[in-house]
């Protein structure tokens, strides 16, 4: 594939936050700039933010916009990456919103939009954990499960374009409605409150030390701290979900012949290489055939920055295919 | 794609039979042929059995050899296509055997291998269950449960070239080990093992009016007759089987947003829509998004013949494709 020789911006386009940065044709964040969402504001204001974001981004890095080879937007909920439509983002409010098709009108850049969690998976197999790899999932463990799938070398979106939606599979079939699935079982909410329940009941951690009896906002990072000291209470929580993903993660190599499986995620991160090794440890024994126990488990390593260089990047792949 | 202008020859290589067809370029069966496998005879006396099975079938079809466009095989184990290798069949007692190349060196015709299930899966796809779809899972059950996938239009492989194989992903993970996989829980095997413990235990079911003490030979077809007649007990086992079967396609449409699932197998068979009915109506309630909810369940139409037309069909788009 030819090289691109311009530079292409990313949009990391979150609830809260939106993260931009100017990428060069060889794969360096030129310059970054950040926003706040504010899409209780409504679209117009959030288009704004946006464009005064990338305008700003260009700006730091001593380009105009028409330096600019493309624009790619991470957004999260359901994406028509070919029509650069969100389809529905609960967390933005946004329904049919045609978003390709009015930033290009504004920014005057060829623009194409995906999935959050697709265009992290990307930057991060492109240019973060290891190697690029052919066919390789990515799960990201936060509030809930999110994950993307990369078959046979490209982001695969599937008939209804929903794709890798590992958290909403279902792990324990024989329990009730509302906690059967991955990401009720595996994810960060779920971890924090079942340890918060543990704490309430009576039982000892030494997590209390650091939060007293504030139970209600426990970060990533102090479940993390407990974690990697050994406290009993938290270990135990943290595995069995970590165990229970290992189940998902094999049904998923044996499945698609997986060669890698990313883990990422606040919680991910917050713990990192004793929670991959577990989750592996766990899958690697499920597997079928025996070949398949070779697939790798990796952490995330672009953390923050895998949304930005994946949309900039799959900005720069469209282009390139001349599909955008 | 340029429509072939020669006939090709199907293979379906079981561990007892082996069906042999010869396909014209419009997709009509112009001749066909059996063969037992005799696999205890070893390695020459099945490919001779192969190739007299071949060459009966172009004679009935008025044809020689050299008219013949190329030659698919259908063989039950891992397979490597892109090699032609059959990597290990247990049932034929194989491992590492260049079968394409060996038959190419007997029958000077271009041959290709693939896994048996991969291949009735491709040609129920193409001919059988409903118009050709891009993004769709088969399941066979039967002694075991197998799988296919053909995703992006494409039979899919995965790295490890084991892709498909749903029968071995774990259903229930707090079930003892030997106990937990979806092959464990719904394949014709555990049902037919769980009416006779049912039976022996003393519960009554109308199946026994046929089959009489005698509970080691129970066919698919007298499950289903007794199925569909409403007998309490097999109904209920087969339901079981079936709901549980449902989480796992619900699963699979989550992960890869399938457009089709088919169902087939001697079960699927010989119960046929009121069996899928169930299978889809379980996993309807189980997809995620919502949009999901639109997926399509059908029976296999092709039955005894998808493996020999998906053979041939396949090696005629490999030699189209120029891969072959």
């Amino acid at each position: 594939m030819p090289t691109p020789t311009k530079p292409f911006v990313g949009v990391d386009l979150g609830g809260t936050n939106m993260q931009i940065g100017v990428i060069s044709p060889d794969l360096k964040l030129l310059a970054p700039a950040k926003r706040k969402t504010k899409a209780d504001e409504g679209l117009e204001g959030v288009l704004g933010r946006v464009v005064s974001g990338v305008q700003e981004a260009c700006q730091t890095a001593g380009l105009r916009l028409s330096d600019i080879g493309g624009l790619g937007i991470g957004a999260p909920g359901a994406i028509d990456p070919y029509r650069g439509m969100v389809l529905e983002a609960v967390n933005l409010r946004w329904k049919n919103v045609p978003l390709a098709e009015l930033l290009e009108k504004r920014l005057k850049v060829p623009t194409i939009v995906d999935n959050d969690v697709n265009v992290a998976v990307y930057g991060e197999n492109a240019l973060g954990a290891g190697n690029q790899c052919a066919n390789l999932l990515g799960v990201w463990i936060g509030t809930g499960i999110g994950g993307g799938l990369i078959l046979d070398g490209k982001l695969f979106y599937g008939h209804f374009l929903s794709a890798g939606e590992i958290g909403h599979t279902i792990l324990l079939p024989n329990n009730p409605k509302g906690n059967r699935s991955v990401e009720h079982n595996c994810s960060r909410t779920t971890v924090v409150d079942r340890i918060v329940r543990l704490i309430r009941s009576g039982q000892k951690s030494s997590l209390t030390d650091d939060v007293g009896d504030d139970l209600d906002n426990i970060k990533s990072k102090t479940v993390a701290k407990h974690y990697l000291a050994g406290d009993k209470l938290i270990k135990e929580v943290v595995d069995h979900a970590a165990d229970l993903l290992g189940v998902t993660v094999a049904n998923a190599v044996t499945l698609l012949s997986l060669e890698r499986v990313i883990l990422g995620g606040g919680l991910t991160e917050a713990i990192g290489k004793p929670l991959v090794d577990r989750v592996h440890k766990a899958a690697k024994d499920l597997v079928f055939p025996e070949a398949c126990r070779k697939f790798e488990m990796v952490a995330s390593k672009l953390e923050d920055n895998a949304g930005v260089f994946g949309a900039a990047m799959l900005a720069m792949e469209r282009v390139r295919e001349g599909t955008k």
